[in-house]
């Protein structure tokens, strides 16, 4: 099986320093503020972004040191295909979230609506272009009947990502 | 600086076997139909997938060999921050793309609405979910004023991203 090497270009820094009490969705993290340091050498790939007001963040979830196939989520009590959700144990833990961009300065961004953990390495920034996307008639499976709750639900360890 | 190492696991099959003439976003290649190859390994993570209409292919650039930090996009003729484009060239050559999900048979998807270039390693799939999202009154920044020629661009292999 193939490897490929990704390196960490940025640190992104949020108040949640527990798995405890995150949300678990960028929509539940209403006005949760933070930063995204990337790196200096890589600060003239930010220029232009300021336009932008949202983004996505890519990042590596570093606590995440093993995978499960199936995974009960945070919204269901049943045992579902980790790839149809955003469970941290993946095969490849990769972890995409769009936040707000709120400012740019040099190689520091503010960046609102975070359910990441601090100090999680970031991989990749791109704009966020919803027109790109055909998402009309969008239907999202096993979280319709539960997605009016996911603005109240919170992480509670259950994947707790390290074995710490 | 850390290194990251993720595998693939499974293969993205697409009509496009050159760089020249790709669609550029999802959205313009509508009705464009590939398949993707999960390797049998990983079949199980697929249960509960097909009640999504859309996913996330979450992919590695991998004819892309190097980077710039500015780079001149298909939808303009300025140079810009590579961070504020789609731009294969990146630090970490991670490609997103939002597809329709036709069917799951086994380890094989049948997706719709693919800018990918054939034979693509896949990293792995999310659902799209986009009430979880917050993106009333985005903005898009340098796109704007281009995004209507976003269905008539096409590749031109600009990012030649490999060197042969």
């Amino acid at each position: 099986m193939n490897n490929i090497n990704f390196r960490q270009i940025g640190t992104i820094y949020t108040p949640f320093n527990s798995l405890e009490n995150m949300p678990i969705q960028p929509a539940a993290a209403d006005g949760v503020k933070g930063t995204v340091e990337v790196f200096p050498e890589f600060t003239e790939g930010l220029s232009d972004l300021e336009g932008f007001s949202h983004i996505y963040l890519i990042f590596h979830l570093h606590l995440s040191t093993d995978y499960r196939l199936k995974v009960k989520p945070f919204l269901d009590d049943e045992l579902r295909g980790v790839f149809s959700t955003r469970a941290p144990k993946r095969p490849n833990p990769i972890g995409i979230s769009v936040v707000k961009l709120i400012s740019v300065k040099n190689n520091i961004l503010e960046v609102e609506n975070l359910d990441i953990f601090n100090g999680t390495p970031l991989l990749d920034i791109k704009p966020a272009i919803p027109d790109m996307y055909n998402l009309e008639n969008c239907k999202i499976g096993w979280i319709e009947k539960s997605k009016n709750t996911i603005k109240e639900k919170k992480s509670d360890g259950r994947y707790l990502w390290t074995k710490v």
